[in-house]
């Protein structure tokens, strides 16, 4: 039975959500009527959606396999409606890759062009931005319309219920929570395989361009000779939009998740002696902080479509970031009093009802202060950037080892971010603050996505400007949002890591909860040598992932870099032929889709193969170690890849005295760049999912595994 | 009061380290009397031995406030007696270092002149493992020496007893574990300022060679007129002798004092139910296993000193590690029956009196196999290292990229070999097991470490036949050892990461019994937040530890090659005039004790200032957070580090067709190797110390932390 007030409160979540949805359509309209420019943008743009398409379809030929037969076992084993709500969490997450990919493919020629038409940098925002917009409203629109369905279909959460798959293979479980917990799982599998696929896609394209340009042919960059050039444009759309939505979707519905099942245990490890209401209120508080964060995001994207830009792009973007985050802590605040200030509460929240706003707040301060800080490590205006730059004068050797200090001494900081948010939700409201910490940092996440997605439309912008050889006044205005969109993506990674890193936490919380009997205390003791051995494994898990990724992307580069070799015949060197694009293309989505299936597997089968033979808390053991490892490494490979890519800018921009484009010191600069390229493109960007795919599947497994176990 | 079978079977083994020790003598002045050749020879050893002493000199200086600050701290705040025992540990620490340096400095020219004189390779083999075996019995002997001391001075091992030191500040601890903790302590201490410096001074004279010779000037490796070179050699002893002595003597001491410290928390737990001929049989079994360890060696180290020697050296070499794993197994077996067969066990020790040998002998199959994965990963004999000089011809960016792949990937089966050893041995025999296990693996460390200084002895004596013009023939025996010695470098490393991480688990695993009230189950637990916190700071500290001993290194590299390079004037670089090679060496050492201090102090300080403000619940989470990502880590620095060097070889040697050496792809080789040398040499060794320095600490204040927290 579901109570009243939790129903007509989702249902005007709900409405909200429509609201969004309905903008988002709006803009996409409004962007796809907008003028392409002269007929060279309109051919090329049209090749890069196509190919995007083209990658897309085959992808999703093989992930829909994969989908349908988890569905078939989770339905047939686990719980009757899982199949389904898992089914629902993959198409969700479908959705919003398939549009913002679309979206971003029409918005960055159309960025061009309005530079063209217009010359005025602000106007030009405005259609990058409007284009972001739809990415990031459709990540959180979307993920909330799933969840919302999911809560309202089949009754909302209980904690006392019990239900079986088809086939009765004596497993019970709670249904309320698998049925979350699988509609996660649907959601971070698909974007699993975006992310590993994207991955490769893009930097195979990349990097064999730079073998066969730079090593093979002495060419320019992206020069047209070179098959591989389109696909390394076609590859920014496919992980930087598509990876990164489904990406932060995944993080986003699975903070919501883990604060419910949190509720719930709290719940059952206070034995009962906890009143209806307040039950009520915790499982209500997540998706209500969730809708202010929309509405925040609403505002601040909207204000930014209605509003008159001025010259500074960067000033503009973080205007809406601050209101989208101003507007989500006033309204979550508001809400929270609401919602909290009649029912009792739980004795550890130390400050009433004010205790998981306070929470709510640390998590969002704690998002912005990691992209504060990522932009310091990695941006030109900064120390650690600038002298990994003068490095580059003394080889090769240097820029690496270098690079990889600042990549290492980056993390300090981020990670002490995180632990002073953690220790002050966790002592403020418990592990329930955690959670919604870990969601509060994502309440928003609607204008974070955008701003995310305004870097690789700009930088696509730019490309198309350049390619189709348009009046250097407006590849001035392009540059300007591409050097914007450098920073905004650096930031985004930051944030991506430090949501990942604080959802896995809130995730692993609530899988103690999901497999500790009612009424007993959470445990997962490290001094249990099993848990230890799962501690050490998960770690080492991590580098293993990190290997398959980056040799999988060097592999399909030399594949790609020795077949485009074979076109890049005398003819087309001297201009006189086109080399065959589509081949190209059509190879760096096969090389990228056979190649993503193992390390997705992995994440997919290692917690269930351990918890079988060596039970849940060899798992719970697994989860920490991987989570501990991965943090740090995320960073490492985002922040080294962001300051390896911003020196050689530096360097070629000419800043640093006596060593420009050309020179040994640039040319050094480059391979840093390539070797980050890989970090920060594939691994880093990758291990987040990694590690929440593996706390996922984990909680869905949870009760299943709990009474089974091989060995030990 | 000590029973008099613990006396007697304590003096029976300090009668074994008495003999090993005085063995240990009469090689040293065996070596000493060889003839050292030719005047060129003795001029160039003489300035070797004299530069490493002067390092030493310079680096004690700096060594001994530390130890005396934190020697009087100890006596008078926390136990009388353990300023004593700190001090002890130092000093043994001290011994060993000093004596492995000045022996292997006397070694490596009499090897090189061994190989003159006679042109037999097992002849040389003999001279160069006869130095290296001065090494390896006297880390053994020192270590047993100095804790059979503690044990026989201070009335051995109580489990009920309490004191304080002399300043009453309210803290009381156990005077016998404080003892053996801080015995340990003192040689982690040592063990941590002579890896940090050695790494930093033979990594910067190493790079900064390169730099000078490769970049600068143009000139071949190690030629005599780059100041830096003679510095560069002396590197070699400084840290792959005096820094692995201390290394490995530490880790051999932790493991024992580990096993020590479980014994008496498995009594506390038991809450006194368990008779006391159990608790002296589990207190007397580790020194035991050690002495049985130690006749090993001498069985094993001592027939190679008689034998007459074939001409594959890696053969004999590795039936010396045979015999003496062997003969450890066998008397290991032969005193657990004897210490056991006859007293009431423990419940969970699942094969009775056997169980703790399994667990031993779980440890030494571990190490082994362990050092059979690092060959594979790193030698030039498989596909890993292989394919890694293939990428070569692809240039900078992708070499380097495929060795971090290469890295990475070493890492998963080293780690599920400690795992399946860590959960057979935890399974069998408790955690008591677990700190047997570890300990078996390092029961025979003489052996490992007389196997290991072959090798840098190997590489000076080829240095020094090289640099003194001697017969081609006298060098090609010298490469050969050289090559062995390689490898057997890599198997060192790769034990010592792994004997590491034994000794680190069973070192959290006594800090949970050192802080956990008598008669409570021992509990370290993940879902509390605190604790979640702490490990993901550990985490991060070991990337921040990482990052500043990059920094150091090629910061020091950098100023000495700018130092050395406005000696590289024209009379100098037409060989008119010799460079100031003493300035040089002076400055490496000064570079490199200067820096050393922040990491060790950070290693130092981090577990008392996390304790005292969050708790020991915080700091085990610390630790646990650095080992788990330490050990991945330091594996992959060591194995990256070795097939880097190794590619680089491999091209050398004309075994990639078509790319000799002077190539393109030997220069991205080159690269390669330079970049890994900070890896394998600096951060890699230092990243094992550093998390055992940290459990080495938590363990010694948790007694007096447990009671203490300012926040939370």
């Amino acid at each position: 039975m579901l109570s009243s007030l939790l129903t007509t409160s989702w249902l005007i979540v709900l409405g909200v959500v429509v609201l969004a949805l309905v903008y988002v359509a709006f803009n996409y309209f409004r962007i796809k009527k907008m003028p392409e420019g002269t007929p060279d943008m309109i051919e090329l743009s049209g090749i890069i959606r196509s190919g995007a398409q083209t990658f897309l379809k085959t992808e999703y030929k093989s992930i829909i396999v994969v989908v349908a037969v988890v569905a078939v076992i989770f339905t047939l084993f686990v719980e009757k409606t899982s199949g389904i709500t898992f089914l629902m969490g993959a198409m969700m997450s479908s959705i919003v890759c398939v549009l913002g990919m679309q979206s971003a493919t029409y918005a960055n020629v159309r960025t061009s062009n309005k530079a063209r038409e217009s010359l005025s940098i602000g106007e030009t925002v405005k259609v990058a931005l409007c284009g972001g917009s739809i990415s990031g409203l459709a990540v959180q629109g979307f993920g909330m319309l799933g969840f919302l369905a999911v809560l309202l279909c089949f009754g909302g959460v209980q904690h006392d219920a019990s239900s079986q798959g088809f086939v009765q293979v004596g497993l019970t479980c709670n249904p309320y929570i698998m049925r979350i917990s699988t509609y996660s799982l649907g959601c971070s599998i698909v974007a699993m395989f975006n992310r590993v696929a994207g991955g490769n896609y893009t930097k195979a394209a990349d990097i064999s361009s730079d073998i066969l340009g730079k090593l093979r042919h002495d060419l320019p960059e992206d020069d047209s000779r070179i098959p591989n050039t389109i696909a390394d444009f076609i590859g920014d759309n496919v992980n930087d939009i598509a990876g990164n939505c489904s990406d932060l979707l995944e993080s986003f519905v699975a903070t919501m998740s883990a604060s419910i099942m949190i509720a719930v245990t709290l719940f059952q490890t206070h034995g009962g002696k906890v009143a209806d209401s307040t039950f009520n209120a915790t499982i209500l508080f997540p998706v209500i902080l969730a809708g202010c964060g929309l509405v925040g995001c609403l505002i601040g994207l909207g204000l930014a479509n209605i509003k008159k830009m001025g010259d500074n792009p960067s000033r503009e973007l973080d205007l809406s970031t601050w209101i989208s985050a101003g507007c989500t802590i006033i309204f979550g605040g508001v809400a929270c009093y609401f919602i909290f200030k009649d029912v009792p509460l739980y004795e550890d929240w130390k400050f009433g009802w004010v205790s998981p706003w306070v929470s709510s707040v640390m998590g969002i301060i704690a998002g912005i202060a990691i992209g504060i800080i990522t932009e310091y490590y990695t941006s030109t205006d900064h120390k650690p950037t600038q002298k990994l730059a003068e490095m580059c004068t003394e080889g090769e050797a240097f820029v690496v080892t270098k690079g990889d200090a600042v990549g290492s001494r980056s993390v300090l900081l981020p990670v002490f971010v995180i632990i002073v948010a953690l220790i002050v939700s966790g002592v403020i409201c418990g592990s329930y603050g955690i959670a919604i910490s870990a969601l509060g940092m994502l309440a928003f996440v609607g204008a974070t996505v955008s701003i995310d997605a305004f870097g690789p439309i700009a930088d696509n912008a730019g490309g198309l400007a350049e390619a189709c050889h348009l009046d250097p006044d407006v590849r001035k205005i392009t540059d300007k949002l591409d050097a914007v969109g450098n920073t905004t993506a650096a930031i985004g990674k930051g944030f991506a890591i430090g949501s990942a890193a604080f959802a896995t936490v809130s995730l692993i919380m609530a899988y103690v909860g999901n497999y500790t009997e009612i009424g007993q205390p959470l445990s997962l003791n490290f001094a249990s040598f099993f848990v230890v051995a799962g501690g050490i494994l998960g770690g080492a898990l991590v580098e293993y992932f990190c290997a398959i990724l980056t040799d999988n992307t060097i592999d399909a580069a030399k594949i790609m870099a020795d077949v485009g070799d074979k076109q890049m015949t005398q003819e087309v060197l001297d201009g006189k032929a086109k080399p065959d694009y589509n081949m190209m293309i059509a190879m760096a989505a096969k090389e990228a889709i056979h190649r993503m299936v193992l390390p997705s597997v992995l994440a997919l089968l290692i917690p269930i193969i351990g918890g079988f033979i060596l039970g849940v808390e060899f798992v719970g053991g697994i989860l920490v170690g991987a989570t501990i490892v991965a943090i740090p490494r995320a960073i490492f490979m985002g922040n080294s890849g962001g300051a390896f890519d911003n020196a050689k800018k530096y360097i070629e921009q000419g800043m640093l005295e006596g060593h420009g484009k050309g020179s040994p010191a640039h040319k050094a600069s480059v391979t840093g760049d390539t070797i980050g390229d890989t970090r920060k493109d594939v691994v880093g960007v990758a291990l987040d999912i990694f590690i929440k795919l593996m706390s996922t599947v984990s909680n869905t497994i949870a009760p299943i595994i709990k009474n089974f176990r091989i060995f030990g």
